[in-house]
C-alpha cells in the first residue's frame, strides 16, 4: 500500500479512541498487505456476501418453494414461496410505516407464524427486532418499549391487555413517542377490540398493503444488529441482549447441527419463539427448508397430536414440557410414528425423566447456554460407546452440559479473577467462559455492563462448572450463589437438593449471609407444604446437618414463598438483599455482645 | 461519528482507487452508525473470531480427542489429539524454516496422512497451501512452482523424479530461489533417495523438530488466502485459484451438509485431496470429528475392504471411481454392512451405474462445481417424494445439477451478455454464475483474468445449462464449446452423444470451426476404434445427419487421438486452434473462387 495511504489509516487509527474501530482498520491494512502477496484476488459483491439469515429464507424460496414452511391449527399452511412472499409484503408495509435502518420492531406473541415472518421481514426493512417475553405484566413492557425504542408493536390478541396497559403507562410521559400497535388477530374471524384512544392496524390487513416486489434492504455489514433479546434477570433487572447478523446466521447453522437436523426436517414449537429467537432455529428451519409446526396450546395432548399428525422429527422443551410429557395421562398420549430428538436445556434431565421419554419413543439430549450466547454453546454430544451403559450412568453423563457447539469459539472452565484454565479433574471448580462469534455484541444501552461481561478476554456466563478428563463440563452453581464459609466453597444447589429431599419442604433456595466471623455462611428460604407449618428451623438444620458437612448446612432458616421472575426462575439477587440485611444485624448484636 | 473522523473515512476512500477498499470503508463507516444507533455493543475477540478451518482442528481436539483422526495403511491411525500435536510441530517446524504470513507451501503427494497434516499446519504458520495435481510431468511442476513462489515444496516419495526433475529445471534459472524439499516416505523403513545436488528434509524428522507448544499464527483477517488451487485447464493455461479462511470454513459446512454427513462421520478418501482440497472435506472432517479413511492405491477391492473394516459412511468419487465400483468382479467385493453415501461430480452419473450402484447398497448423489467455487457449489438435493419413482425417471433427476449448497449466496442460470434470468422452463440456455462467500478470492497474479471471470457482478462458470421450473439446474454445454451456426445454437454434447452412438467411434470432440457464411460450423475430431480404419469422413456426417438435425451435423470430421489434460479432460481449447486454422483456409479458399 503507498506510504501516504498507510499513514492516513493510520492517523484514522489514532483519531478513534475505540479499540474496535482501530482493530477494523488493523484489519483492513493486514488484508490489504496480504493482498499485496496475492496480486489478483478482490474482495467484491462475487465472492463477499454479509453472512445474514435473510439468505436462508432466499434459498429456502428456491429449493423448497413448494415444501411446507409453517403449519398453525387446521386453517393456516404455507409453502416456503408463500413464507417468502409474505415477508417480503411485511417487510415492504414496515418501510411504509416509517420503518428504517436500525429502528426497533417489537412483538408479544405466542408461536404464531407472524412471529416466524417477523424474523425476516423485520431484518429485510433493516429493522431490529426485538421478541417480548409473554410472561411480562404491563408495567415491565412498557419499561422494555422505552429502554429499546420501538417504533412499533406487534402483539397477538390474547395479550393485547398487556400492551394496552403498557401503552397507557407510556402515554404519561409525553417524551415517548408511542409505538404504532399491529394487532395479531386470533383467528380470521376474530374481530379487533374497539380502541377509542389509538388507531390500531391489523396484522393482515397490514401485510396486504405491502408489495411482494419489495427490495431487500441487505444488512450493510454482517455485524448490524438483527434482534434484541431482553433477558428475564435471576440476578438484576433486565438487559437488551444484542445479536448481530453474522452470529444469527452461524449460530442458527451450529444449533441444527447440535441438533441433528438435517434438510426438510419437521420441527414442533413447544419452546417459545420468544426466547433466544428459538434458539435461532426460526432462521435455522430457513436454512433446511424444513417445516415449523407452531402450537397455540403447549399441552401432553396437543404435542402428541402434532407429532402423529405432521411426522414430527425434531422438538425443543424446557424441562417443565418433558414433565408434561413424561407425566401425561395414558389417554392424551399416541404411539410415535418414529423416534423424535428432543433438545432440552435449563437443567439437566433427571433420571427418571429421562427413562420415562426413552420408553415413550422420544430421544433427549442436553445442551447449554445463555441468552448472550445466542442460547446453546454446549451440548452433551453423545458418544455411541455410551448407548450400552446402564440408565442411571446414561442419565448422570446426560446431565453434563457437555462441549462447545461447532461455531463457537472456545468453551471453557477458568478461575475467573485469574483467567487460568481448571485442573479437568471432574472437581475444580471454576466459571465457565466463551468467547467466538455467537458471544452477544452486547448489552443495549449499558457498555459498562457489556464490558463487565467481557472483561479478560471472555464472556462471563456467571455458571460455575467442573471439567471432567474428557473435556465435558458439568454446572455447579452461579458465579454469585456459591457461598465462601471460613474459606471452603459451598456449593448452594448441593444445599438445595438436600432441603428438597426434606418431607416438608416444596421450594427451597439458599444463598450466601455475611458473617464477620466466616465471611459468609449458608441462608435458606424455604417454603413448606400445606399440613407442614409445625416445622421449625432446627429441624430444618438438623436435617441438613444429618445429610451435609457440618459447615454446608444452613446457620439461618426462613419460611416464606419464593421471589420469581416471569419465566419461573427464582430471584437470588431479592433473597441475597434480605439475607445482607439479616446479616447486618446479627453481625452489629454480636459486635455489642 | 464526529464529522472530522467521516471527512477522514472520507478521504480514505478518495486516496484509494481500488473499489475493495472503499467498500470496506464504507461498512466500516456504516457499522460505526449501527454502534451509534445500538449504544453499548462491542466487536472484540470476545465476539468476534475470524472464520478459518484452523478452529475446526482446535474444536476437534477438546471434543473428539480420542476418537481416530486418519487411518493409512495398517500402521498409521492417530486420533484427534494427535493429529493436533502433529499439525502445531508440522506449523512449528516450518517456522523454524523460515516460513511466514502469505508464503506458499507447495505438496505433490497421494492421499497421505501428511496431506491432511499440512491443510492445518500450513495456515497455522499464516502460511498458504498449494495443493499440486499428482499426474503433472515435471515441467508444470516446474511452472507451478515458479508462478507460485513457493517456499517448500513436500513430495512423497512415488513422485520423487517429478519434483527433481521440476528442481531441476527451476536450477536453469539463476533468479529464482530453489524451494526446500521435504520427502514423504512410503514407509517408516523406507530409506529417502540419495541426493548430492540439494538438502533433502525427511518429513517424520522435521515434524519431530518442532514443537508442539507453537502458539497458531491465526490469520489477521478471514479473507487471507489459506490456499492455492491450480485448475487443470480445459480451456487455456492452468490458473492459480486462491481460496480464503473465510470461504474454506463456510464451504467445508455446506459441502458436509450436502452430504448428509453428521459428527463421527467415517470418510473414505477416493477423491484425490490435492481436488479443491479435497472439496474441502480435509477441513470439514475435523468440524465433524470425523475418521478419514486414506488409501494409497484407489481399487475396487481396497474400497470394499475399507468400507467393512472400518466402517465407512460416506465417500465422493469421480465417475472414473464409480465405474471401477460398479464394474468390479464379485471376488473383489463384501458385502457393505450399512448403506454408504457417494458423493459424485464431473458428469452425472449414467443409469446404468446407478443401478448398479444401488444394487450393491451404495446411495449415489451428485453435485456440481468447480475449482473457482471450492468444488460443489450445487447438488441434486433429493426429495422424499422421487424415493418411489421408476429407476429411469430417478437416473433422469439425478443427472441434475440441481440446486444451490447452503452457503452459497445464489447460482443462477443467466443470459451471459445481458445477465437476464433465462426462463425456468428446462429448455432456454443460459450461462450457469453465482456468487457468495464460497466463490474464489481470484486467480494469482492474474488479475485480468479474475476481473473477466467477475464480470456483471458474477462469478461466470463458463457451463451453459437450462433451469427447470423446480429451480433444478441442467448442463448442456461449456460456453466456449456452444456452436452458433446460422444463428442457431449447437450443444457440442448433443453432436458428441450421438458420435458416441457410432459402432466404430472410441472418442469424440466437436468444437466450432469459424465459417464467413454461417458465422461457425460444427468440426468433429474423431478417434476410431481398432479395426474400423477404413471410416470416411462423409459416412460419419451421413451418420450424424441420420439422428440430427441437418444443420447440427458436422460439417468436417477429422480423425486422430483427442489432446488432453492430466485429469483426463479433453483440451478443446487446442481443437479449436486446428478449427479455426481449417476455417481460415476454407474461407480463403471461397473467397478466392
Amino acid at each position: 500500500m503507498p506510504l501516504s495511504l498507510f499513514n492516513d489509516v493510520n492517523r484514522l487509527v489514532q483519531l478513534s479512541a475505540r479499540s474496535h474501530r482501530a482493530r477494523q482498520l488493523c484489519q483492513l491494512v493486514e488484508t490489504d498487505e496480504s493482498r499485496r502477496l496475492m496480486e489478483g484476488i478482490v474482495t467484491s459483491s462475487v465472492n463477499y456476501v454479509p453472512l445474514t439469515p435473510i439468505s436462508f429464507l432466499e434459498r429456502a424460496t428456491n429449493v423448497f418453494y413448494d415444501r411446507t414452511s409453517v403449519v398453525f391449527g387446521s386453517s393456516v399452511r404455507y409453502t416456503w414461496e408463500e413464507t417468502h412472499s409474505r415477508c417480503l409484503k411485511l417487510a415492504s408495509a414496515l418501510v411504509q410505516l416509517g420503518i428504517s435502518r436500525g429502528d426497533v420492531v417489537a412483538i408479544l406473541a405466542p408461536n404464531v407464524p407472524a412471529m416466524q415472518e417477523l424474523h425476516f421481514a423485520v431484518p429485510m426493512a433493516e429493522a431490529v427486532l426485538c421478541t417480548l417475553n409473554t410472561r411480562l405484566d404491563s408495567s415491565m413492557i412498557a419499561d422494555l418499549l422505552k429502554h429499546s425504542e420501538a417504533k412499533i408493536i406487534f402483539v397477538d390478541q390474547k395479550l393485547f391487555q398487556i400492551v394496552q396497559g403498557a401503552l397507557n403507562l407510556l402515554s404519561k410521559d409525553k417524551t415517548i413517542k408511542r409505538p404504532i400497535l399491529v394487532l395479531i388477530p386470533e383467528s380470521e374471524n376474530s374481530s379487533p377490540p374497539i380502541n377509542e384512544t389509538y388507531d390500531i392496524y391489523e396484522y393482515e390487513t397490514l401485510l396486504a398493503s405491502g408489495s411482494s416486489n419489495f427490495t431487500i434492504r441487505w444488512p450493510k455489514a454482517e455485524l448490524d444488529p438483527i434482534s434484541i433479546n431482553y433477558t428475564s434477570g435471576t440476578t438484576s433487572s433486565p438487559k437488551g441482549v444484542v445479536y448481530s447478523h453474522r452470529g444469527a446466521y452461524l449460530n442458527a447453522i451450529a444449533i441444527f447441527l447440535g441438533h441433528g437436523m438435517g434438510p426438510m426436517s419437521t420441527y414442533l414449537w413447544t419452546l417459545p419463539m420468544f426466547h433466544c429467537n428459538g434458539w435461532c432455529l426460526i432462521w435455522g428451519m430457513a436454512a433446511l427448508g424444513g417445516t415449523n409446526i407452531c402450537l397455540r396450546h403447549v399441552t401432553a395432548k396437543h404435542i402428541f397430536e402434532s407429532i402423529s399428525l405432521h411426522n414430527v422429527t425434531h422438538m425443543s422443551a424446557v424441562p417443565t414440557v418433558l414433565n408434561m410429557i413424561a407425566n401425561s395421562p395414558p389417554n392424551e398420549r399416541n404411539p410415535l410414528p418414529h423416534k423424535v430428538e428432543i433438545m432440552t436445556g435449563g437443567s439437566p434431565p433427571p433420571t427418571q425423566i429421562l427413562s420415562k421419554m426413552e420408553q415413550l419413543g422420544f430421544g433427549v439430549s442436553h445442551g447449554y447456554g445463555l441468552t448472550e450466547t445466542y442460547s446453546a454453546a454446549t451440548s452433551c454430544l453423545w458418544k455411541p460407546e455410551w448407548d450400552s451403559l446402564p440408565l442411571e450412568e446414561r442419565a448422570t453423563i446426560k446431565a453434563r452440559q457437555g462441549v462447545q457447539h461447532l461455531c463457537v469459539e472456545k468453551v471453557d472452565v477458568r478461575d475467573p479473577e485469574t483467567m487460568e484454565k481448571v485442573p479437568a479433574d471432574g472437581k475444580t471448580i471454576g466459571e465457565i467462559v466463551c468467547r467466538g462469534n455467537t458471544v452477544m455484541s452486547g448489552y443495549l444501552k449499558d457498555a459498562k455492563a457489556t464490558e463487565e461481561a467481557f472483561k479478560g478476554g471472555w464472556f462471563h456466563t456467571g455458571d460455575l462448572a467442573v471439567k471432567y478428563p474428557n473435556g465435558y463440563i458439568e454446572i455447579k452453581d452461579r458465579l454469585k450463589d456459591i457461598i465462601v464459609s471460613g474459606g471452603e466453597n459451598i456449593s448452594t444447589l448441593n444445599v438445595e437438593s438436600v432441603l428438597y429431599s426434606h418431607p416438608a419442604v416444596i421450594e427451597a433456595a439458599v444463598v450466601a449471609r455475611p458473617d464477620d466471623h466466616w465471611g459468609q455462611t449458608p441462608c435458606a428460604f424455604v417454603k413448606l407444604k400445606e399440613g407442614f407449618e409445625e416445622i421449625t428451623s432446627h429441624e430444618i438444620i438438623k436435617f441438613c446437618r444429618d445429610h451435609l458437612p457440618h459447615y454446608m448446612a444452613p446457620r439461618t432458616v426462613l419460611f416464606e414463598d419464593l421471589p420469581k421472575t416471569s419465566t419461573g426462575k427464582v430471584q437470588k439477587f431479592i433473597l441475597r438483599e434480605k439475607a445482607k440485611a439479616l446479616g447486618s444485624l446479627f453481625n452489629a448484636e454480636r459486635e455489642v455482645q
